[in-house]
């Protein structure tokens, strides 16, 4: 059976609080033991969790907001929008990708996908 | 090799344009002859053009606004939110969707999901 809508748009929003403030290993312990992650969509997707927290270890050093923007949650999944600014050091860059999430019955991520270019990279 | 960004947002401009001011077999011309359509995620999924045709017919006897709000393109796919107004008549029913549209190589939509659910449905 799939989740339902509110423990979707609950997940999207633990997983933009955690991006901002939480470690990469709380971040993938959202995700499945066998999921799949490919951002931007178009690059090699990534596969498993332990890629996966690899992934998110890149965000540890910098500092992160997150805002969600739109949602919508249906089937057993969710679309969203969200605003995020990365300070690297050098600059703070903005992006507003559109994302989509699948997840299993026991409401762990077992698929993200993200749409973003370059183009929309904006450096604040 | 995917089509271009550009293609791609070519593609869902038209796309939108002909869900207000075309008919379904247009809409339908847009689409790959095996094409898959699922809109809302979670429904039974349309295949073929055919079923996808008869799908886009039940607008026709309505009156269709729609216009792009946000759109990113990557990998040779399109994800977008749309503001959609239908005039059944009866009143006028708005929305505003999340999508997702992948293409063959020769830009045509091989597959559309649509994210939304009843409580995103306003009457105006």
């Amino acid at each position: 059976m799939p989740i339902s809508n509110e423990q979707a748009e609950t997940t999207v929003r633990r997983y933009l609080d955690l991006v901002a403030n939480g470690t990469a290993a709380e971040i993938a312990a959202l995700y499945a033991d066998d999921a799949v992650l490919e951002d931007p969509v178009g690059a090699t997707p990534l596969v498993g969790r332990e890629a996966i927290q690899a992934f998110y270890a890149t965000l540890e050093p910098m500092t992160v907001t997150t805002e969600l923007q739109t949602i919508r949650t249906c089937g057993g999944e969710a679309a969203f929008q969200f605003h995020i600014e990365t300070d690297t050091g050098a600059g703070v860059a903005i992006m507003e990708p559109l994302e989509n999430m699948k997840f299993t019955e026991d409401g762990l991520i077992s698929s993200m996908r993200a749409w973003w270019g370059d183009a929309d990279l904006t450096f604040g």
